[in-house]
């Protein structure tokens, strides 16, 4: 039998979490909160589920959560998507990403996405028949060349990829970048898919600059997000998806069609939720200080680093203490030392390695001090 | 901008239930109960979420809960599928059905589908520039002729859909059935998908027939459930997909890109759940003295029927009251009447109309006797 996907092996994340639990590491590899949600949204589900929210939600999503997720976006971007038309719940930013592409890309077509990238992107286009283009960025992947962006575009280019901030890197996209990016899109048909799924972290006084602030980019562009992140709740799978009804009418087609709609009483109680600001306005804060208190628990080791500047992932390089590739050195930290982490080289180009390791810091204090004293003696 | 999928339109579900609103009128259209789930099931939950279960599940699904599905399975059928390599929970069945259509099916192969269908096959088969091949049964849809899919074979033939039990007619599947589709497809690469959703709801000492208990068959075969159907908790969206290792790796494949996991409490609350048979073995019984409400209610009415021999759905043949076709008829019966149900059409090739309505009986017995008392006065 012929495999549609033949080089998807599981999941890099699935695989360093289960080689973590196999030898009882610290783990920094797959992107989750080793804390528990605020108790006062568990109750809100506790409450949903009593009240009956136990069937079919509407197929776009609750609708006052579709109103609350506009109204935090016109609050944050200056930009108003329809709740009726313009935004629809998904399951987490994985099926955004998924129904976006699915919709749009048919066989030929060809996606352009910058390297290093989210391991979905690229199964997702060749189930379409699409063709990744794939543009490897320069480690430490903080800088995006877009003139060579623009070389890469040719009459078959249907879709853009961008991740902002971005996973592994922590790196976040500049007025520039935008700009740019909005005057490289102006007049073509080209989509523009922007996962912003970190969108509420990011650090040192920096502001998250969404293509939603971007008029024209918008027009044509689908953002992707999620609560997961958000409201360290990963595990219960309800994101969402913005684009101008016109796309949107498409995505909504498919999105009926992989799963009709999102566990409702999460919804129900992520919509209450939503209502207080406060509950998405601190997180940035709350990451900053965990990802300083990971640094500064790793001054005087042999790894280098730059700060991220949004996200809860740090690179470190590795580079003045071995030569190893990255995947056999990451395996080698879980093993002998009892610290997962991620191998960068895995959302490169043909896995170029540059001797980087990803640490997610989502992780108690006391995590990250053990975690920081393992990487000291090393 | 062209559309992959220019024939889809809003689900028929979602719009029979949202003129069911609008008119105030009982909604006996979309296929779920109008009483809530178990509160030991919500406890469950909010256990699970107190527990800590807010993150990631694995992407196979919560173990302990393929190991019950698997012990079901077992004691139902005689057959073991390893919770290992070869159950998959999903976003419900909807998901399981679109990965598993995903995973097989390339461009130009065709599907054998037996109309009436549900909604998703044809959308989902086309969006992989597969090829539906439909093949209509003759009304009240409760034989098949062998036959006359034994002559749709190709060799562009790829996969065979049914359901059973059957919506929208309520048709069980024989043990003759199922034997001349195991010949029919012995010693063929045709794989069978079989969406069993409604597998513990059949009635009058009848036996679910699963194609897991026809060992040569379900070599081939994928067979797709949910828990929303069986445990009244449609929108949840926990379902779950059995096949062979094989064919299984190819799924999940799909799965990790489409979904990557399904919400993690929800899973937990029912594997524990899950472990007491009583909980799914007395639905039949519970949904046959609802049946049977509603068609006593109805005597002397002027609709007709067969008795439903599973699903919990009744189709009523309105061609003695009326020969407007079944959607007008169907928007008449909202609107003037304060009933709603699904046109039977919707689910015909071509929407050949035989003049049959259909109506969810999984209502409490009050909504079941008001419905009939409106049906009789017509
Ligand atoms: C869906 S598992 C991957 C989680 C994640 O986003 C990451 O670790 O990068
Ligand atoms: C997913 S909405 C449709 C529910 C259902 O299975 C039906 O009504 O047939």
């Amino acid at each position: 039998m012929q495999s549609k996907l033949p080089n998807t092996t599981l999941s890099i994340f699935a695989l360093m979490s289960k080689m973590a639990t196999q030898h009882n590491a610290l783990n920094l590899s797959q992107g989750f909160p080793d804390f528990n949600t605020d108790p006062a949204l568990i109750d809100l589900v506790t409450k949903a589920m009593h009240d009956g929210y136990n069937q079919y939600a509407p197929l776009a999503g609750d609708l006052r959560l579709r109103e609350n997720i506009s109204a935090m976006i016109s609050h944050l971007h200056g930009t108003t998507y329809d709740p009726q038309n313009e935004i629809t719940i998904t399951a987490g930013a994985s099926e955004a990403l998924y129904a976006s592409i699915t919709a749009f890309i048919n066989p030929g077509d060809e996606v352009i996405i910058l390297k290093p990238a989210y391991d979905t992107y690229e199964p997702t286009i060749r189930l379409q028949g699409g063709i990744p283009v794939l543009i490897q960025l320069q480690a430490p992947y903080t800088s995006i060349d877009w003139d060579e962006v623009r070389s890469k575009i040719s009459s078959k280019t249907r879709m853009l990829i961008i991740n902002n901030p971005h996973n592994p890197s922590g790196n976040v996209f500049s007025h520039e970048d935008l700009s740019k990016l909005e005057e490289l899109l102006a007049g073509t048909n080209i989509l523009l898919l922007s996962d912003e799924v970190y969108e509420h972290i990011i650090f040192d006084d920096r502001k998250h600059l969404s293509v939603a602030a971007y008029d024209k980019l918008a027009q044509q562009s689908i953002i992707t997000a999620s609560f997961g992140k958000t409201f360290h709740t990963t595990g219960w799978k309800v994101g969402y998806c913005l684009a101008p009804d016109n796309l949107m009418r498409e995505i909504y087609k498919v999105h009926q069609n992989v799963i009709f709609c999102v566990s409702h009483p999460l919804q129900k109680a992520l919509a209450t939720y939503l209502e207080e600001p406060k509950r998405y306005l601190g997180l940035s804060k709350f990451y900053e200080q965990k990802r300083d208190l990971f640094l500064r628990g790793i001054e005087g080791s042999r790894f280098t680093y730059k700060p991220a500047m949004g996200t809860y992932f740090q690179m470190l390089d590795y580079s003045a203490i071995s030569q190893e590739n990255a995947r056999l050195y990451a395996e080698g930290l879980i093993k002998e030392n009892g610290i997962a982490s991620i191998p960068v080289s895995v959302f490169n180009c043909d896995e170029q390695d540059h001797k980087f390791l990803r640490f997610c810091f989502a992780k108690s204090d006391e995590t990250l001090e053990k975690a920081a004293a393992i990487l000291r003696s090393i």
